[in-house]
């Protein structure tokens, strides 16, 4: 059980053995290729790998697998590169596993409400798919359009949805999954109650692709809810907005959709869009927008009632009721814009802070007064109902990278911030390679020790994905 | 890293050391304690420890764990001895530790709807408590008046309630552990959403003991329903009551609770209640119970009115509604005891078995079927909305204990098919002593060797409730 910093160098002999397993087609070593698959969504990374390979099928990736473990070399496994937290980059060259090719729906389950799927299915092509038989896969990131399911089982990601639905982990039944070694395993069973060992299945979700790859996932579905009601509802006081979320719950309404936009994120983003449907009047501190689900369009009328009554005691502007179909889609466009919007003007680092629900408020007094303190901009966005906030932030006269001393601090106070008021790092992005400096701010090192014991456990040679979340 | 079959023996020493842990009358040596935590709910299993041990706090279990692991004393953590799996009994002699006296509810913090509680607190009273302030924690097995919440989420229990709430995994959201070494760590953080490094929270869930000592639980809650309503539907065709059930999620509806009682284990049940409010006609083959649950009373009536109407074209009996809290008691009161009845006529064996929700016919007939192959009786019952059917078998001329080698023939075969059929061995009791042996049917050699190595990376000396789910 060996830590190895030294790996292999990608040759010639291994190009040929690499094109003998998945066809000369599939395998680029040209400067254009390796320079696409050098970045994802996160800021300022640039690491490309020595060869990508894009293999079809289970078979292939285990032989990869097999031939890298035996040679040491590094193999970064990838979905669509949509991640924000460069988990699927190669910052230690070597291979670059695509899964773009293995992107088939195999079997819709209707009879179990379960679909099986090839982790290179675009997310919302998997919903829209689903949609069709009257059934629901709740997950839906902002990238929906372009991230992989993949991906999203690396991540453990969540979206609007998860207030309500959960998150990617509350929907993954059983894994196909090529270990490091290049054996293949099932991870679980098809079932919707599982106790039979411990629970690898949920272990590999949220892993970033450091213990496996996953080639097969088996997710359970609902059915689909047949309504939705959309409602924006203006704050004049940030920490009123914050509170009036818990008190919701409280009330007993569990909303599909929750989400916060405070000011100066709107401000932004309504420079951006030409869209005078949303109000934002001079006295507006923060929005919320909040979207109930059902079956029965009258309790749903009635509970969006009950909340906008609710909500009365808070000093608020005035209701706005998105009516029909193209007024919700404009209405979560905008939603979804907000961190392309923020990031267009400057605001260069995401972080993706998750905290008790009736925390938020807290959360964000206490980013704008460190904003102050440590000299950067801060806006926030994100999933109320869940306590996962994101925060954009911009500090003048620094790279706003995340390798940056005077970017650490700011970060490391903020992370400190977070912890304090029972949080962590990140709620549905990841670790990859930017928070994994901070992680000790979250966790006891007892914690990353028994993590890196596991990683051992699953990739002795330390070939698969290494470096992303800890070092070892 | 070696797995440890010599383990030292408990002696005077050892025990005055415990008493200065705990308090000297905190442990245990006489032969009646000894023989108390001998058995838990399985059959025929009886393993005195040496000696009984029952601290109060964290840092008292810190204590222990530094001196067994020190010592290479085995050590039995185990709750209210409910279990079905032998998972909490000494086998190994050693330590049994009681977290009988960590019974408090710490904090109900109504604001972020969580609860933070001791493991020994009893099931039913969490449930009630956090009831009071219109809170609701839905995982309640059948012993949920005498079980420990630490326990259920040693064993990740279920319950009627997971057909629409999930299991208690979907409710741990942060656990405080004592590592066999000692050490003391939060596994997450008091948060819905969770992507920081692997998921040692959900590892630490169902692991049954073997990873650590579980001291303090965090579970998220919800708002609690308002009203429910139940049903029950005698069905003359047993498969078409399996077909019932998948076809009524189909439909769009998701039942709070839908179980599955086929006509042996009825007519064994019926002669031992005075329940005349059963309706049991010659032809009935088996009942469903259906509960829906929600806030809105007409919405309800008008669901159960929709899925008795879809149920018409099947064969079935007249329906029966439980009108009041009384009789709603009385119907589950009735499935509950079940287990209890089909026990005491001689029914020696439990299974929980688990398939995909529409293989159960398949399920049931195929158990059916290997009862007459290998001449066994079997009775079968259970949370049919998640295809989770509990077997009892009894095998006329044996001992009817696990380690029968004609017993152990039944029982490989029924897992043969259970997994055939996509399902695996255990989906709410977990797999303790008495289901290892069987766990090469459902999954690889690599998966169990991933295990081990797991637990070593916890439990590197295997002194944590060594020999459960697996050998080392």
């Amino acid at each position: 059980m060996t830590s190895v910093d030294e790996y292999a160098k990608v040759d010639l002999q291994i190009v040929e053995q690499l094109k003998t397993i998945v066809g000369e087609q599939y395998v680029f070593v040209d400067e254009e290729s390796l320079s696409r698959y050098a970045h994802d969504e996160t800021e300022n990374l640039h690491f490309p790998p020595e060869v990508v390979v894009k293999p079809r099928t289970t078979e292939e990736i285990s032989a990869i697998m097999k031939l890298c473990n035996e040679k040491l070399i590094p193999v970064t496994p990838r979905g669509a590169g949509t991640g924000l937290a460069g988990a699927a980059l190669a910052d230690k060259g070597g291979v670059l596993l695509s899964t773009e090719r293995l992107n088939s729906i195999l079997n819709i389950d209707e009879r179990n409400h379960q679909v099986t799927t090839e982790p290179g299915v675009i997310t919302e092509v998997l919903m829209e798919e689903v949609k069709k038989l009257g059934l629901f896969y709740p997950p839906d990131p902002s990238s929906r359009g372009s991230c992989f399911i993949g991906g999203n089982i690396s991540a453990n990601s969540g979206g609007p949805k998860a207030v309500k639905y959960g998150v990617v982990r509350d929907y993954v039944l059983n894994l196909e999954v090529v270990l490091p070694n290049g054996e293949v395993i099932w991870t679980g069973a098809n079932v919707l109650k599982y106790s039979t060992g411990y629970n690898l299945t949920h272990l590999i979700v949220g892993s970033e692709g450091t213990l496996g790859v996953v080639t097969k996932i088996v997710l359970r579905l609902i059915p689909l809810p047949k309504y939705d009601l959309l409602m924006l509802v203006p704050f004049k006081n940030l920490e009123q907005a914050g509170e009036a979320v818990s008190e919701i719950f409280r009330a007993g309404f569990v909303p599909s959709g929750l989400e916060l936009v405070e000011i100066d994120a709107l401000q932004i983003v309504s420079k951006m869009v030409d869209s005078s449907a949303v109000p934002l009047t001079d006295d507006t501190a923060a929005h919320l927008i909040i979207e109930v689900d059902g079956n029965d369009m009258d309790v749903l009328m009635k509970d969006m009632e009950a909340i906008g009554e609710l909500l009365t005691k808070y000093d608020i502007g005035e209701l706005y009721f998105a009516d029909d179909a193209q007024q919700k889609a404009e209405l979560w466009k905008l939603r979804r814009r907000v961190a392309e919007a923020v990031k267009m003007v400057g605001y260069t680092i995401e972080e993706d802070t998750v905290v008790p629900r009736a925390e938020l408020p807290a959360l964000i007094k206490g980013v704008k007064a460190l904003g102050k303190e440590y000299d950067f901009n801060v806006v926030c966005y994100g999933h109320a109902g869940d306590g996962n906030l994101h925060i954009r932030i911009h500090k003048e006269g620094t790279p706003n990278s995340y390798g940056d001393a005077e970017m650490a601090k700011c970060l490391r106070a903020m992370f400190a911030l977070v912890h304090g008021l029972g949080g962590t790092i990140s709620g549905e992005h990841g670790v990859g390679l930017i928070q994994k400096g901070y992680m000790d701010i979250v966790m006891k090192e007892a914690n990353l020790k028994l993590m890196r014991e596991i990683k051992r456990a699953f990739d002795p040679n330390n070939i698969l994905n290494p470096g992303k979340i800890f070092d070892l």
